[in-house]
């Protein structure tokens, strides 16, 4: 068998994607042409961070907190960017107008790279960065955003802030990943994941919220710190409604008036049953539908917002 | 600005790589070229699973068992391979074949995928297999081989196996990322991370063994169950060494007689010193010198070996 025959110089890619666009090593290029070598230590290791943001109706929605965040996970993780936060800004801004979404899901990563020699040493390796833009996506899709996603709590700890620093926004999702498989196997849609306590700590991409007797909590520890989370709380400081940061047990998880979840891929998605039990009355409550409107009217202020200029 | 005339057709890399070849979709090709998708979840969500083998003086070291023990993580990460595994060992010959190198590094990988419409749902991925070779990588140098590792042990927590089960093989390194970066801080070369109790568990891409009076011992409980470590544990029972797996405290560890780390990159690796103290005499120890070549010994075994049928 002569093998030298069969050795081709160019991959050949069979797989679909969807439409978008994304930025490598200074090229603005088609998203399904978008490719990380299976060397890059962000893939062999997991070794990267990013951040998403959304564009809503043609604009950016918090833009400078999410770079900002993006910012501090790289510095975390000792990694050094070859380009600065304003060429981000613009590099986010063109994949976005160059992809003609109006609405869309824009992420930004900082890979470990790789060294020519195959290092392990992370110190060698070059990083680099990536962003796309690529259709907007929702954790709740239209039927779950009308009637609430049904979850599961899952008897799976989410890893702990002393093995990964959830601050740092990162790629490791198996525990999440096992959570949805565990929702799956019982009916339901997603599910909300522990920490080492026996607490809640979040879910597949997303944070929670309880409430009860008008009041908001959701958990302190572990957790991402979520810019629609945190968008939350600060539409609660405007309202007057209280919102606490700290434990939340899966009693009064469970016990809850209404719950919700958030996420840049989604907003405010409401809870009405958990592991087949209603929420409250199981439909969505009055709290949660006064927040997601507030949230989405946020959308529309300038102070949050980063119009994109669109070609032509 | 005319956005739309920066906007290129395909991806041109700029980055050096090692020399290796790789298969993806039915086609091999060198390493340099290999890549994946920057939508894949292996790569978004380090939903991944994958195994490593070494090629070493022409042949291949216990692939059986390597096979096996990534069959077991695909299943249990509920993928399904689009190979079976005759093609697999089929493929991971053809590239170690195809690349020359007689001594290799050599990766077979499954990663969730991507569904066209990019949805979070991964039971709507197409899975994917990837596999190659390149030049065989060690953990430790030349150098550090000949005079012992010079490590510590750092204040981090393994991602424990309530959250991923180390049995499934994954790429959710930045504890131990973190742990390098440690280890570089004090002027060490390496780490070893703790379990939630405290207690030694594995270190950046190796195990450990303990060695006093004679006796071994290993962690047992939130380690990957390294091929490596199971081969020193089977040297052990053919020379009636004692060898134990179970809880390795931070103070048994640091009065060891000798301590070396296991891994596929590197095979037995001594350590002599932790945290600039000496361990033991300071020097290689006479049980790990032996283990050691009696490693080495085993990769002439025909009962562990495959040797790869180059091309003329």
């Amino acid at each position: 068998m002569n093998h030298i025959s069969k050795l081709s110089e160019i991959y050949t890619d069979p797989h679909p994607y969807p439409v978008g666009i994304a930025f490598q090593d200074g090229q603005y290029i088609p998203v399904s042409e978008a490719k990380i070598s299976v060397l890059d230590y962000g893939f062999l290791h997991s070794d990267a961070t990013y951040d998403t943001v959304h564009v809503w109706d043609g604009a950016f929605f918090r833009l400078d907190d999410h770079i900002e965040r993006f910012l501090s996970g790289v510095e975390r993780l000792r990694m050094e960017l070859p380009v600065n936060p304003e060429e981000i800004r613009q590099i986010l801004h063109n994949c976005v107008a160059l992809s003609g979404h109006r609405r869309a899901y824009v992420e930004m990563v900082c890979t470990r790279g790789t060294a020519a020699n195959f290092s392990r040493d992370p110190r060698e390796a070059t990083n680099r960065f990536l962003a796309f833009a690529v259709p907007y996506g929702s954790v709740a899709n239209d039927e779950q955003l009308r009637r609430g996603l049904h979850i599961t709590i899952a008897d799976i700890t989410r890893i702990p802030p002393g093995s990964v620093d959830p601050k740092i926004k990162n790629y490791h999702w198996l525990d999440l990943i096992m959570g949805l498989y565990d929702a799956y196997d019982k009916g339901r849609e997603t599910a909300l994941l522990l920490d080492a306590d026996g607490n809640i700590s979040e879910g597949p991409g997303f944070n929670v919220f309880a409430v009860r007797d008008g009041s908001l909590s959701t958990p302190a520890r572990g957790v991402l710190p979520g810019i629609t989370r945190r968008t939350v709380i600060e539409i609660c400081a405007a309202k007057g409604i209280n919102a606490q940061e700290g434990n939340l047990s899966q009693e009064r998880l469970r016990s809850s008036d209404e719950i919700f979840v958030t996420s840049t891929a989604g907003g405010i998605m409401p809870v009405t049953q958990i592991d087949g039990q209603p929420v409250g009355s199981g439909k969505i409550g009055p709290i949660t539908d006064c927040l997601k409107c507030a949230y989405w009217g946020w959308h529309k202020d300038s102070r949050f917002i980063d119009i994109v200029s669109y070609p032509g």
